[in-house]
């Protein structure tokens, strides 16, 4: 691909500009908004614009699934066996609108207003799905595309992705593919492209402790019984050591340790101390000795109390001893964890620790398989070589602390990792009132998507 | 008092039985149940009927006092200064009847089947209060009567007694006695009468710790915050140590240790480990080393928890960290503890052990003084003569884990110490359907208390 090229490339995405925000306009003015039943055909008709672009481009094998929710959308392009073969993640359901008094203009009828574009959906991810379209267009527009392509929109995903499970176990054949690009993260800043290379898993349990077979006064019996909540608080109490350390036996076997150049990545993230203690608004930040708040929250496994519920929780006294005492308690993992081996752990603390004075049992709730995709894999080299190309400065590499259930279900049930991106800012309000795109960076994330999908073919299989 | 005059007496007890039965059937018809506004009408009628009998008892001064709820029924019998004066404390209310259908005659309907009087409120407590009124008039009719007495009748005990401690308050000088005698304990069985002598006391709590400004996600901010949860569980877990013992700073220094006359009267008890683990239905007995269980139960203090709750506790799963967590706290105390010193203890232990990372909160949510008349003073050794020259067997000590508030206030208010015993048997369903009395057990009641009212003035006052 000789820059002349490129710069065609680019300059097609320049000059049509004004078709293509016009295309996202007309796609924002859908109220597509999945938890609300009364926008089914809302739904279906998103479903049917993401179909047309997809016809538009030449995508093979266009269709929309049903599922037992809203459809998915599908397309391929296939031409060569030895390229590598990249699944874009998108969805085009959005969220409510409501406060709807807060909203300056009506957000599905989108306004430009100075350089950003007004509309639910705008950042998440209608914007983020029809650029990744466009940066596609521009290639196939001038024979570029080097690589194969499959789609897949989702329709359900701000409602949890129910049914995207049970698709993709349908379907893990069609989708077969070396990696997933997922444009439904974001930009540190308008000048701070990133790329999120971790998420943590997740393993979700809940503790009961039952001690007297009823509830008991706590005056005709305290002193004779071994009071549950108690018992409850103290195995809480000792699954963490003074070093804010996890204690379940060979909680960090599998953890893989930081290296030096991960950790140089997560210190260049603007995520100190103060930023940590502004977003939670405790009194000072805790956590495992020896690592930054930012290493904690993206690096290292945790374990949070998540509930607690025993006895008499009312206003006023009421003195009894509880018959049981329950906790939610979940772990976030990091590569190799996995919740099962966490469960197992979970259980040995708990034969080990809890007394002889009580009864428990522990109910598996949730699991999700911590990802990582390392740094230096083609295409998160490809992707980042891009941003910094289109941005003129090296990106950010982020692990996020959470888990992101299509991600967690690409890479269990397809093997297929993630690269997470995105284009959406810090202040484009996702979710809530105002929601908007900033159109420059939208622009630029067009351009930035050509230029990986460009020097993916150049990078191995892979 | 010659044994003659005794036989006398107790010979009148025997030839009145028939009466006796007449008007306990007749005060046990009036359905004065307190809980219920619809038997308004009903609780004055069962005041009447009490002062009714005071007065035909002689009784001077019998007034029905009004209070914001039921009245109070008062009476005096003052003959001698230099005599002791017992306040004789008693309820006219009763329990409600409900679930009536499992009666096997109807509640307010009194019948006796067998040796046993089956009607509402005939063991809690009318047949009891009944029962020293019979007792007085056999010393009044024999001019036996050498003390001086004053009568306290309450009708809001069901209720908890929520317009007792204004009453003792406004009556200070009225109610001014040197003990109290209180029938509404029981028997340990038909055949082992009971002296309680010992009550703990109570302070509860309402601990509130606080971490972030607000809930936050475990995946975004699992690692860089202390979990209130966590924190609350490990602070309840260091009020123990290993040995059971309460770790609050000096929370022991005032304990009064029990004596080996004490702890023989305690190992005498039926009230073993077997006991408790039946009762309570626990895997495993637990409490603080070195004492039995009914010796933690009734002659140590301890520290329970009544209540915890944090964050999510609705079925299934949700990845918070709770902005706080709360739990209730409570200590039962023994002499010469107090809940106020307990209150400050609670407070020193948090601002010792609660790490900077949370804030924290305590309500102060009651409090009750723990009481305990020994077993070497005057009445408790006339009731203990009594017991066992009627019964022929020497009557238990027990101490009782709870607290009673008329007898917590009766301490409080007027500094007067309550002896507590009384006459009803294990099985006579207080509180629930076919509530009874045996009535050989009631006459046997009255004897005693004759007995009692008897030795009283040989022995000195007070």
């Amino acid at each position: 691909m000789s820059t002349a090229h490129i710069q065609e490339i680019l300059s097609y995405l320049h000059t049509n500009r004004k078709r293509f925000l016009q295309e996202l306009k007309a796609i924002l003015a859908i109220p597509s908004i999945s938890t609300d039943v009364e926008h089914k055909t809302d739904m279906q008709r998103a479903a049917d614009w993401f179909a047309g672009q997809l016809r538009e481009l030449g995508m093979q094998n266009v269709q929309i699934y049903p599922t037992p929710g809203n459809p998915v959308v599908y397309g391929e392009w296939e031409q060569d066996a030895n390229a590598p073969t990249v699944l874009i993640y998108g969805h085009y359901d959005v969220q409510p609108a409501d406060p709807i008094e807060l909203w300056q203009s009506p957000p599905f009828e989108p306004q430009v207003r100075g350089e950003n574009l007004y509309a639910r959906g705008a950042a998440d991810m209608k914007g983020p799905t029809l650029a990744v379209i466009k940066a596609v267009e521009s290639l196939i527009r001038h024979r570029a595309l080097g690589i194969n392509i499959k789609w897949l929109l989702e329709g359900e995903e701000e409602i949890g992705s129910p049914n995207l499970e049970g698709f993709l176990r349908k379907h893990r054949e069609l989708l077969k593919a070396d990696f997933c690009l997922n444009c439904d993260s974001g930009m540190i800043a308008d000048d701070a492209p990133a790329i999120t290379c971790a998420l943590r898993g997740l393993a979700y349990f809940e503790i009961r402790v039952f001690g007297p077979a009823h509830d008991l006064h706590s005056g005709l019996y305290g002193g004779a019984v071994h009071n549950p909540a108690i018992v409850l608080a103290e195995l809480i109490a000792g699954m963490h050591d003074a070093q804010g350390r996890v204690t379940l036996p060979g909680f960090y076997d599998k953890v893989r340790p930081l290296s030096p150049q991960e950790r140089e990545q997560m210190a260049r993230l603007p995520m100190d101390e103060a930023y940590y203690l502004q977003a939670t608004g405790a009194p000072a930040l805790y956590g495992e000795a020896g690592y930054t708040p930012a290493e904690r929250v993206g690096a290292r496994p945790t374990l949070d109390v998540n509930g607690l519920l025993a006895g008499f929780t009312g206003p006023g006294s009421k003195t009894v001893i509880p018959a049981w005492a329950m906790a939610k308690v979940s772990m976030r993992l990091v590569p190799d964890q996995n919740p099962e081996d966490v469960h197992q752990q979970l259980l040995q603390y708990l034969r080990e620790h809890a007394p002889a004075t009580v009864r428990w049992e522990v109910d598996d709730l949730h699991g999700a398989m911590p990802s990582l995709i390392p740094a230096d894999v083609p295409p998160v080299q490809a992707l980042a070589r891009a941003l910094e190309e289109t941005w003129g400065v090296t990106p950010y590499f982020k692990r996020e602390g959470g888990s992101i259930p299509v991600v967690a279900q690409m890479q269990q049930m397809l093997a297929v990792p993630s690269v997470l991106t995105g284009f959406s800012l810090p202040d484009d309000n996702l979710h809530a009132p105002n929601e908007k795109i900033h159109l420059p960076t939208w622009y630029r994330g067009m351009e930035a998507l050509a230029r990986f999908l460009l020097h993916l073919p150049q990078s191995s299989k892979g």
